[in-house]
Order: structure tokens, then C-alpha cells, then sequence
């Protein structure tokens, strides 16, 4: 039997996680019982997310418990079948997490076809990364042809594929990244109208009037903080703002504070939605096959960054925080051994 | 020819108004032309959102000019007509604001049915006041049977509509307020569940728990500031927070800073939107019937404060700033000359 190598939260973090965070274990798999398979992981996903639920607070979804593994999305293959359903050699997709091995059941995974995409987008632009841009921007912003939408994060693996969604809808596109290297691949390869590198901006307001002469109607947001501020001060009449991350807040030791919102909201009877892709699991399957839809027709791209060896998965999720990745970051756990 | 006198902005107030923002003046009526009519006031009506109109920037409505009359609900009897639609002695609503008389065209009056209710009422449950707190409740915080509703600025003309309708519902209603006369009113005429008297708590956010053993799924909020901030905390998943007025934040002559509410709403997948009554012009009416049904059969009640004399009404209106009122607040500028 394999050995599994698991990741477990050793302490709740305060403030920015580090080293004693998390923690490496290992045991024996085990073998898989009647309509089971067990299953050796290639991709493992990290997500701004994560950090929310290592805290022990209530929120949209359980919070990590201690000394367990730290779940999340993950690709693998089926390396031993006790399933019907299921044969050695199938590409599945998880939520298992932070391990090398996995003893799974029918209903914890499902097949993924990895004809239309290599299998790590099925972690990014044709996962949950996906269906996050899709719904909270298309459920919640709800953006009309001609109206202004910005995204903030818009180089991360969310922001990227909103302003893409947004840019189909017919909606003029402005994104706010931190780096002339992010802006650039905004505007060159998925064709933003506009963008805003707020590191290399010293008025964020200024900068946005600039950028969106007709106000914004629609503004996803994915980091909270001050950009938020300045975006806030820009809304349009019936202006809808999808709060989707504050990965500005996620990391504070202190209250995150700043100008109350409401009377701009009065004032121009906008509002605010906070969702979690979660909300949408009904609708999982029209969202999955619209996506697949527009990447088969090239209307959607997308960029990912695949790090290596499942020693580095704490690493690459700190750098999350560090604001240098453009798109969807996994880590490539092991080699599938079947052809994709 | 009667004499109209008028109560004009004089200079935008920094901070809280006071006597250098108004200033008095008159000049003769003139007469009234082809389909006009000559109307003498009776009452005026002073709402907390004139405030915003004294303030130079871009809103909802537009800002009141200087020099130009403060613009406000009326209601008035018409002296002299030239209009085949109206005759001397009848009563109108109008929005012509604080001065004596008025020569109004046919289209900026309309005649009120003063037999449903006394007529100061159309300038408050019957009127904008009632309305605000029909759609801002029922069209934004869409309270279900058995929900929670918070209502902050509880004894004020809207909040305390807002909890009666919210009881009709079957919701659950805890009203938050600044004095237990104004908590007594509430539990005891209005019949909310529970209340609040803020000024009597050191730990708001302890009490909210303590009145909303299961948390908040509507929050009508008419103040803004450190009340807001308390009740944010005790969201329920999908709460919805509908955001009517920032009483607190209306005169504050530096920046209004609080907590940020982003990661909140992305934790309980909540909403915040702001709204003025105008965003509903198109159902007024549908409103205005569903409310007078409820008043005659006794669902509804209302309190109202009447002062008296054309020349009170800027201190009348400051007074709405500290929190002494109960209901709604009008002044009785003449008396009417026919029959009620």
C-alpha cells in the first residue's frame, strides 16, 4: 500500500499564516472497500478561500478543524477500483485536499473529461475559480451591454475570467492589478478596455474617474480594503457591487477599517452582495457547460501557474498573499500514469 | 393679493445647520394663471433626507439651489382657482416646501382624500414617509414569516412603520432607539417584540444577541454609524440590509469610518442596498392603497408631532437631529378654512 502524505492544521493562524500553521503527516492508505476507490492526487488547489476557513469562526463553510487535513480542490487518478462506476486510470475530481492519497466514494468524486481542457483547469476557469467569476457576476452584477464593469484582482485566477464574462455580456472592462506586468496581460491577451495599476498610483479615485468616464455600474471585487474605498466613490446610480474576496482583510490583526459605505449607497441606491460560489450548487451544471461552452469557442483564456511537489503546497499558498501570481495557482502533486 | 413668505437656503451647511443656513423672506403671491391655482399651506412636512439636498453634490435627487426655497412635501387648500380640476376649499399634496402659499400648475398638486385619515397624516403613513417604508421593507428586505427584523431609528416616522409592517408579515420585529419612552411606545402601541434603548447599553452587540437569540435576517437601517456596525456582527446567512437613511452620518463634518462590511457579506452571503422612495415612483400607487387598507382596518397606527408656526420650521426640522421625536414630525403653518 501507498503511503499517504497529508497536510494538517497545527494552529489557527493570526494574521498571516506561516511554518507552524501547518503541519506534515503521513500514514498507510489502507485499501479501499466495496464502492471505493482510492485515488493518488496530481493537482492539488490553493485558494484565498482557504485562509477564511482556517480561522474558527462561522461562516459559509465549516471551519478547518485542528490537526485534520486542510480540503480543498484537487485532480487525481484512480489507482485502484472497488467501484462500478469507476475504473484504475480515471481522471476524477475531489475536494479531498491537502494529501497525497485519497479512499474516496462514489459521491465524493466525479469524472472529468479532459478532452476539453488540460485536467488542471478543471481546479481554475472550468472549476469552482470558474464558476465564482460566473455566477457572482452574471447572478449578482448582472452587467448590460454598454454599462462599466471593474474588477479588482483582476489578474488572479477569478478577476481574469469575470472580465472576460463581462467583456462577452458587451460590457466595457476595467481592471485593477498591482503590477505593469498583470496590467499588461489584461489588456493584450483577454483585450480589458482599460486597467489601473493601483501599486504605481498615488490617487486611486483620480485614476478611476480617468479610467471610466461613465461611472461604474458594476464592480467585482476580490480584495476589499482601500481600492474598495476608491471604487465605492464611483458608483453609478444602480450601481451593484458583487463582493466576491477581501484578501486585504484576510490576513489583518487589526479591525479592517474604513469609510462606512452607507450613505453612498443611499445615494446612489446601489448595493452590496456578498456571496460564495456555494449558493449556486443548483445551477453547478449550466454554469460548467456554458463555460466549457465559451473556452471550446476561444472566447474565453486563461493563464495558470503550476508549482511542483507537494512539499511546496504551503509555500504556494502564502504566496497567494504576496500578490505576484496572474491567474490560477496549483501545485502538481504527481505524474498521471495513463495518457490525458 | 396674500403675502408668501418663503424659507430660502442661504449657505450650505458644514456640519449641522443652524441659523446662517436659512434665511426668511416674502414677496406677494401675484395671481394665478389659466389652469393654475393659489394654494395656502397648511402643514409642511421636515424629513431627515432634506439634509442631503443641502449639500452640493450628485444624489438621488437633485440639491437644493441657494437662495431657492427648501423643497418639501405640503399640504395645502386651494384659496383661488383658475383650473377646472380643482376648487377653492379643497385640500392638495404638494411638494412645493416650506412657504406660505403657492401658485401651482394642475400637474404639481393632486386633491387628498382627507376622510381615511386626518390630513397631516398624507405627508406621513399616507405618504412618502409610509411609502419609504412599504417598498424599502417589502421590495428590498423581503421579510418572510418567523424572520428577524431589526429596525434601527425605531420611533421615527419610518422605522416605526417599518416594524409594523414587518409585523404584518409575521415577522419577528426588535426596534432599536434612543430613550425608553420611545421603547415603551414601541412595545407597547406598536407591539415589536422587543427593543433596544442604545443609550442605555455599554455593549450593543450584546444586546442584539440577547433580543435576537437567532440572529438578523432583515436590518432596516435608518442611522448608520456604530448602531449599524453593532448590528452587521449578528447577520444571518442571506441577511438582507436595507439601507434607508445614515441619520449619523448626515452632519458629521469629517470622514464617517467604521468597520469595513466586505467580509461579512461574503461570510453570511448578504446583501446592503440602498434605496430612496423615487426608485418606486412606478408603484406609488399600488403602495399608497395597500397602506390606507391596512390603516382602516386598524393594522397600521402612526403618532405624530404638530408644531406650530410657519417660523419654527428650521428649528423644527434641526430637532429631528436629536433624537427627541416620536413618529412623524409637521408643522402647522395655517388653518384650513372649510370643514375638514
Amino acid at each position: 500500500m501507498p503511503i499517504n502524505r497529508k497536510i494538517l492544521l497545527n494552529e489557527r493562524p493570526e494574521g498571516m499564516p506561516d511554518k507552524h500553521t501547518f503541519t506534515f503527516t503521513e500514514e498507510e492508505t489502507g485499501e479501499p472497500g466495496e464502492n471505493q476507490v482510492l485515488i493518488r492526487t496530481i493537482y492539488a488547489s490553493v485558494d484565498p478561500y482557504m485562509r477564511g476557513r482556517m480561522e474558527n469562526v462561522e461562516s459559509y463553510v465549516e471551519p478547518y478543524q485542528l490537526q485534520e487535513v486542510i480540503a480543498g480542490g484537487v485532480v487525481g487518478e484512480v489507482v485502484e477500483s472497488k467501484s462500478a462506476a469507476y475504473e484504475k486510470g480515471d481522471i476524477v475530481l475531489g475536494s479531498y485536499g491537502w494529501q497525497t492519497h485519497y479512499i474516496a466514494e462514489e459521491s465524493e468524486i466525479r469524472k472529468i473529461d479532459a478532452s476539453i481542457a488540460p485536467m488542471s483547469a478543471h481546479l481554475g476557469i472550468l472549476g469552482m475559480t470558474g464558476l465564482t467569476a460566473y455566477f457572482g457576476l452574471l447572478k449578482i452584477g448582472k452587467p448590460q451591454a454598454g454599462e462599466t464593469v471593474v474588477v479588482s484582482g483582476a489578474a488572479g485566477a477569478v478577476g481574469s475570467t469575470v472580465g472576460q464574462i463581462a467583456k462577452i455580456q458587451g460590457a466595457r472592462v476595467v481592471g485593477i492589478a498591482g503590477t505593469d506586468e498583470k496590467c499588461d496581460y489584461l489588456k493584450n491577451e483577454l483585450h480589458f478596455d482599460a486597467t489601473i495599476n493601483y501599486q504605481e498610483t498615488d490617487n486611486l479615485e483620480q485614476a478611476l474617474k480617468d479610467a471610466c468616464p461613465d461611472k461604474v455600474d458594476v464592480y467585482y471585487d476580490n480584495v476589499g480594503g482601500e481600492i474598495s474605498d476608491a471604487v465605492l466613490t464611483q458608483l453609478n446610480r444602480k450601481a451593484r457591487v458583487v463582493v466576491c474576496g477581501a484578501i486585504s482583510a484576510y490576513n489583518l490583526t487589526k479591525p479592517d477599517v474604513g469609510p462606512r459605505v452607507q450613505y453612498i449607497l443611499i445615494k446612489k441606491s446601489a448595493s452590496m452582495e456578498g456571496f460564495t460560489v456555494g449558493d449556486f450548487s443548483g445551477s453547478f451544471k449550466e454554469g460548467a457547460e456554458q463555460m466549457a461552452r465559451w473556452l471550446a469557442a476561444g472566447q474565453l483564456t486563461y493563464r495558470e501557474t503550476i508549482r511542483e511537489g507537494f512539499d511546496s503546497i504551503p509555500d504556494v499558498f502564502l504566496s497567494l498573499f504576496s500578490g505576484d501570481n496572474i491567474g490560477k495557482l496549483v501545485v502538481k502533486v504527481s505524474e498521471p500514469q495513463e495518457q490525458q
